[in-house]
Formats: C-alpha cells, sequence, structure tokens
C-alpha cells in the first residue's frame, strides 16, 4: 500500500475539505511513524484538521490507526474488571493520586498509564516521583504484576503504546496545533484504547484554568471522546468539570501528594474529596463494582493499597516528603472578600517557580509550588496569608513573588463583602457512552 | 529583536484569524531562513495563512521581508530602462526567449532572472539549455555586462535573491500549500522586487492548463501582485491570458527553442506572436519607449538581439538544436473536427516524455516534447497526425503513446463539424498598477 499515496495529495484532500479515506489515514500515521512522511508535511495535514475538523467515521480510522501505529497492553490476566480515568488537565489536579488507590481498595484494577507534564498543568509522574524512591518506569511483566497484586498501579506509558501519538504530540505543542477537538480527542482515546483498560472515565476541565477554557468546547471534546471510546468498544464515561479555581489547596509536586495523602487519611479539601468520589463511583458503576469508596477511605483500605501501590514500585510511603528551601508567603493587602483565584495565573506561578517544565527534557523541582491559602467566598483581613510559595531558589521566589504582589497579575482578587462571585459548579456535565 | 516573538505564538495569532505585525513578519522570515524555526512551523504557519489569507500591508509587510531575506540587484548602471516579465507558467509557453531579444531590440533592457521548471510546464532555463554550450549561471558581474550589451539577459537567479522564498517555495511544493494567493503573490513579486528590475509585466495564466485554472482567482492573483508592485515602488501591469489550449505547436525544450527563432525569423504560430507583441508593447509602454515590436522582428532586429545573447551565454545560435532518438505520431481515428485540446493532459504527457522533472534534482531530456499539430476549431481526417512524440526511450513513449490513445485519456477530442466550441479568449483581462 506504500506507494498508492502522497503525503502531498492527503494533505490536499484534507485541506480542501474531503473526509480521508481509512486507507489514506492508515497509510499517513504508519509512514510518518516510520519517518517516511515527514514532520512538515504532518504539521501541514494538523492545521488542515484544525480549520476544516473530521467526520465521525474518519475520527475513529484516525484513532485506530494511531492504536494501531503501536503494541496494545493486554490485561485479560488480572483477576479484576480493569477501568481507569483521564483528566485534561488542571491546576492542583492531583485526583489521580487518592482515585486510583480508593478504587482499587473498592475491588476494580486500575491501569493508569501516565505521561509527564507540559506547561503550567502538572504531571501525575511528576507528583509521585517526590516520593523518595519511587520509580515511574515499569516493564510490562511489572505493570502486569503490580496491577494484579494491587489493584492500581500508575506509571510512565511505554514507547511502544500508540508511538504516532507520541510524534504527533510533540509536533503539535511546537505548531500551534494543539487546540483542534478532533486530534486531542484522538490523541487521549488512542493511548488509553492502546492501553487496554475495558472501561474508561473521563474528566474534562473547563474554565479559565484548563486548556479547553469554554465550557462548550469541552462538552464537544467530552461527546467526541464518549463516541470513539463506544466505537472501540470500551465503556466510557465523561464528566465536564469546574478549573476556573485550582482544584484543593495544595499546587506542586509533593505538596499535592502530601494533599493527596489527607484525602487517604478521611481528610484534605472538600473539592478535591468531593471530585475524587464522584470519579470513583462512575468508574466502579462502569465495571459493575456496588462498592462505596467513601467506605474504602473510612475503613482504611484505600490507604493500605497506596501504600502498597507506592512500595510496588519502589517508594517509601512512610519518607518524609522532600521540602522546599525557601518559603515566602503573600499577604492580603485589604480586608474583604476573595472574589477570584485565577487557576492559570497560580498554575503558571507554581511552574514559573519549578514545579513544571517548560521543554520535554528539562527536569522539575518536587518541592516548588503554592499553596492556595483562600478561595473566593472567603473573608480574609489585611495582613492575612493568602498564597505560601516554595521553591529552592530564592532568586526565583522573589521574581515570582514580585509578579504576584504587582495588582495587574495578583492572582487572587479581594473585593468588597457584598460582591457577587462567579465560580462554576464542580461538576457541571455528565455525557454517558 | 530575536527573542521578542516565538514561532508557535505567530503561528496561533495568524491562526486565529489576526493580521500579524510588521515586526512578527519580519522575525519569523528572518529566523526561517536561518534556520532557527523549523520548517514544520513554516509549513503550519503557510496552512494557517491558506486558511486565513493576508491582509493587503501584511502581504506587503511579508513581500518585503522575504526580499530583505537577500541581496538586491542593482542595475542603475544600465543606460537603458529596465523592464521584466513573469508568467505563472502554461503549457507550451516559450514566451520569454521570442519577447526578450525583441524588447531588447527596441531599446529596453530586460533582466530576466528565472527558475526551473517543476511540474507539467517547462521551465525557461531548461529550454534555452537545449542550445549546445548556453549556460544559465552567471555571476553578478557577467548578468550585469550582458544586460548592458545585449540589452537582455536571461539566466539563473542567484542563491542570495529571496532566499527565504527559495526554501519555502520548495516546503511549499511539498505540503500542499502552492494554491494560495498571498503566498503565490508574495513568492513572485519578492523575486522581481530583488531583482532591481523598474517595471514589471505580469502574465497570469488561467484556464485547465494552469496553476490557476480558475479565471477569478487569476485576476484576484493578478490585482494582488499589481498592488504589490505598486508598493515597491515597481511600474507592474497584469494580463490575465488563456491557458486552456497549449500555447503554439511546440511543448517540450528543444521543440520550444525551434518555435521561438521562428518567431524571430517572422514566422510562428499566430498565437505564440500575438502574445509575444502583446506583452513587448506593455513591456514598452511601461518605460515609455516608443517602438513597434512587430518592426524590429520584420528589420532582423530582435533575431540579432537573440544570437547576441545566446552567444554572450556560450551558446552556438547556429548550432543544430538535439533531436529525439524516437518519434511516434497518434493519428485521428475517425473525420471530424476539434474540439478540445486539452493543454494540462499533453503537458503532462510531455513531463512523462521526459520534458520536466518531478523533483527539483531531477535532470530534463533537451528533446522530449510533443508537436500539437491541430488545434480547436480544425477540421480533420481519420488518419490524420493530430500529436507527434518525442522521446529518447522507446518504452516511455510506446507507453505515453498508448495512454494517449485511451479514449478517456486522450488529450485531442473530435467531434462533429457543427459542435459549438468552448475557447477562452487569448488575451482577458488587462490590470494596471
Amino acid at each position: 500500500m506504500t506507494n498508492t499515496f502522497s503525503a502531498v495529495d492527503v494533505i490536499r484532500h484534507k485541506r480542501d475539505g474531503a473526509e480521508l479515506s481509512a486507507a489514506e489515514i492508515s497509510w499517513v500515521l504508519q509512514a510518518y511513524t516510520r519517518g517516511d512522511v515527514a514532520e512538515e508535511q504532518m504539521a501541514a495535514l494538523a492545521m488542515a484538521v484544525y480549520f476544516n475538523g473530521m467526520g465521525p467515521q474518519e475520527l475513529t480510522n484516525w484513532t485506530t490507526s494511531m492504536v494501531d501505529s503501536g503494541k496494545r497492553m493486554d490485561f485479560s490476566s488480572v483477576p479484576r474488571p480493569t477501568v481507569d480515568k483521564h483528566s485534561t488537565g488542571g491546576v492542583g489536579d492531583k485526583i489521580t493520586l487518592p482515585l486510583v488507590p480508593i478504587v482499587a481498595a473498592c475491588g476494580a484494577a486500575v491501569p493508569q498509564l501516565s505521561g509527564r507534564g507540559l506547561g503550567h498543568t502538572g504531571g501525575t509522574l511528576d507528583k509521585l516521583e517526590a516520593i523518595p524512591g519511587w520509580r515511574a518506569h515499569l516493564s510490562n511483566d511489572e505493570i502486569l504484576a503490580v496491577l494484579t497484586a494491587v489493584g492500581g498501579v500508575i506509571c510512565a506509558a511505554g514507547e511502544d503504546l500508540a508511538p504516532a501519538d507520541r510524534k504527533l504530540y510533540a509536533l503539535r505543542d511546537v505548531t500551534s496545533t494543539v487546540e483542534s477537538i478532533p486530534l486531542i480527542a484522538s490523541s487521549i482515546m488512542s493511548k488509553k484504547i492502546a492501553e487496554g483498560t475495558s472501561a474508561l472515565v473521563l474528566d474534562v476541565k473547563t474554565g479559565a484554568g484548563a486548556f479547553m477554557s469554554d465550557p462548550e468546547r469541552a462538552l464537544e471534546l467530552a461527546t467526541t471522546m464518549v463516541a470513539l471510546g463506544r466505537d472501540a468498544g470500551l465503556r466510557t464515561r465523561a464528566v465536564v468539570t469546574a478549573m476556573d479555581v485550582p482544584l484543593g489547596r495544595a499546587v506542586g509536586n509533593a505538596l499535592e501528594v502530601a494533599e493527596s495523602v489527607e484525602v487517604l487519611a478521611g481528610g484534605g479539601p472538600a473539592d478535591v474529596v468531593e471530585l475524587t468520589l464522584v470519579l470513583a463511583r462512575h468508574m466502579l458503576e462502569l465495571v459493575g463494582i456496588d462498592a462505596d469508596p467513601h467506605v474504602a477511605i473510612r475503613s482504611g483500605a484505600a490507604m493500605d493499597s497506596w501504600r502498597e501501590m507506592i512500595r510496588a514500585q519502589g517508594g517509601d510511603p512512610d519518607a518524609v516528603l522532600p521540602s522546599a528551601r525557601h518559603i515566602d508567603t503573600i499577604r492580603a493587602d485589604r480586608d474583604g472578600m476573595v472574589t477570584r483565584c485565577d487557576a492559570l495565573a497560580i498554575g503558571r506561578a507554581s511552574w514559573r517557580l519549578g514545579a513544571g517544565r517548560q521543554r520535554k527534557e528539562d527536569p522539575v523541582s518536587p518541592t516548588a509550588g503554592i499553596e492556595v491559602l483562600v478561595k473566593p467566598g472567603d473573608l480574609v483581613r489585611q495582613g492575612q496569608g493568602i498564597l505560601r510559595l516554595h521553591a529552592d531558589d530564592a532568586v526565583q521566589l522573589d521574581s515570582v513573588a514580585d509578579f504576584l504582589q504587582a495588582h495587574q497579575s495578583a492572582p487572587i482578587t479581594i473585593g468588597a463583602e457584598t460582591e457577587i462571585i462567579n465560580r462554576l459548579p464542580l461538576v457541571m456535565e455528565t455525557v454517558e457512552g
């Protein structure tokens, strides 16, 4: 089939608004993975998809070809139903950390193959790597062993899992072709389909701190992904949730691990607990397990699963988490009520403190980050701490602190007590497969 | 200024429909020329321009930055007014060959810096290289010397003439971003502005055998280029001309040289003569020279200029042109009238015989090509020759002959004598600066 198509023709068809055939899609993605279609050709094709979109069948074929560019995992030997969760990413979104052991403790198996963070939202693997000794990279045999023994595993996806997506994801990042619903949906779903889970809950974030800030577009993305899941025989459900304000108090790797452990211990911020339980219930429902995740927390079973899971990957669940060399507190400059707490601005500040990376080769700081001490609706007094900044580099800390204190770039606004606050509800929509 | 912009932002701005600022355009084109903006980023930007177009000021800035990516030629020492002509390319379009010596003989100086052919329309340099000894590559000093002495020079554009366009042109070819009016207009005009001519006549081809088959789009391209010329202080005029039927009889390198010499000798096909004289008159008018190009032919002055010009570049105007080893004639399969003579199909067939190249590194055959023996409106008898094919490779010749004789792919249609023929008029529009 190699000689039947040319990249120039495939690009032109998409550019001119045609739906690409299954054969064209299969050819172009395999040839791109092999390097026979050049990066500049795929960039032009991605931009044409950005403008002209994809039809439902076309997108299903595209997703299938992304899956077929690599190998599929096989969890059929695991004696529990498999179910996974994916979030499109938000500031302070550490939900995966408490969620996986909770769902595992309820009797499901959660094969969470994850990526690194890029930009202002952190990556799950980066967070767990703050735990001394914990290893993200497991062989396929190790993944299967941990999943079978513990019921949950959070680790790096292998190189052979949807390699077309791996290349395309990096390309989209440098060519401004990220924000395309078909490209986002196929990227996420190809990895989850290749991962071999039998069911999937998607947490699609929306609001100022999300990658998809417009709720209507977020809903469209959710609907598109649920349809792709259905076409691939994967039981899929999506929730659209708020990301206008950071989730919980902690933003940054070790800080978020600590907050996750608080949740597993029965405490933690209300929004983190609520979203974790909502997602856990959807996951358990999808695989027909009648168990209450809240009970798994209160009984200590979820914490046991967590400790077992961390230990199985070389981590010490009892180790003291690393802490930053320098801490600075931003204080309220007046009395009043918090009217706004900008997730995007806080995510970016945490990233500048060292918690995130700009390029995928960059290291991240396990200790850097921000504690968000107030939320919209809270009453504050002048001089009260509103943000606590953590960093290893004092110069970086000062620079970020100055920026966050400047009136124009302050992520937290303090207004009159009578002001009306516009906040999105935490769970906005549920999309069924 | 290097650190002020990022390619990702520039692409996103264009993708989202913004007009790029002069500073963004200057930065991205210089950085691309240096290799600091990657091919895949420029591909994405080109596709975004394809979809969102460019505003007039934006396009002027883009063109200026393309010119500024290299060096400008300086013909101020030439003691005649300079005027050039550019054609967007057509099948059998050898007009440059007789036109340059005719206009030179009338007293203007024509600095025709040209490119190679790519695809189904041949390149002027490829045609002239069929003349034994003739050299396309001259130094800048040689160009100036020939132009001063003869009044006309046809040669390869130097590497430092709009290098951004050189890179972008090759990129567009492999990314299906060729057919964009702003990208075509800026590509052509940047080279002509950098070339340093004081006046320019554009021959924009339209119809089935042209690159811009739709007459309305051809007119838009003509208008866009004339505006760019005006903005750059270049007296510019454009004609939109027909390319539904091949120009003249000869298609192919040596064949077209022979036909050009016929025109200079006072003969040649009527359409080639007419278009040559139309373009010559526009060129002379633009630089205020009151001379009749027809007289320059009849007096032999144009032929003298041709011989001088060929000789100045190492060619022998008296040499016998090379001829193909194999010739085959396609004959009419019935009596009737020619109702259609498809320029695109004939151009492609000539290309397949060896007259054109697929990639810019490929050699071309000087001898391969097609003689078009009939035109729409001609009456033919069964068995009469309608096309004569020339090639050095007998297998290639047979394969093309079989293809052209098959009913479905025949470029010439013979119908009833009463049929109405739809032909475009040779000169369709004139656009003044």
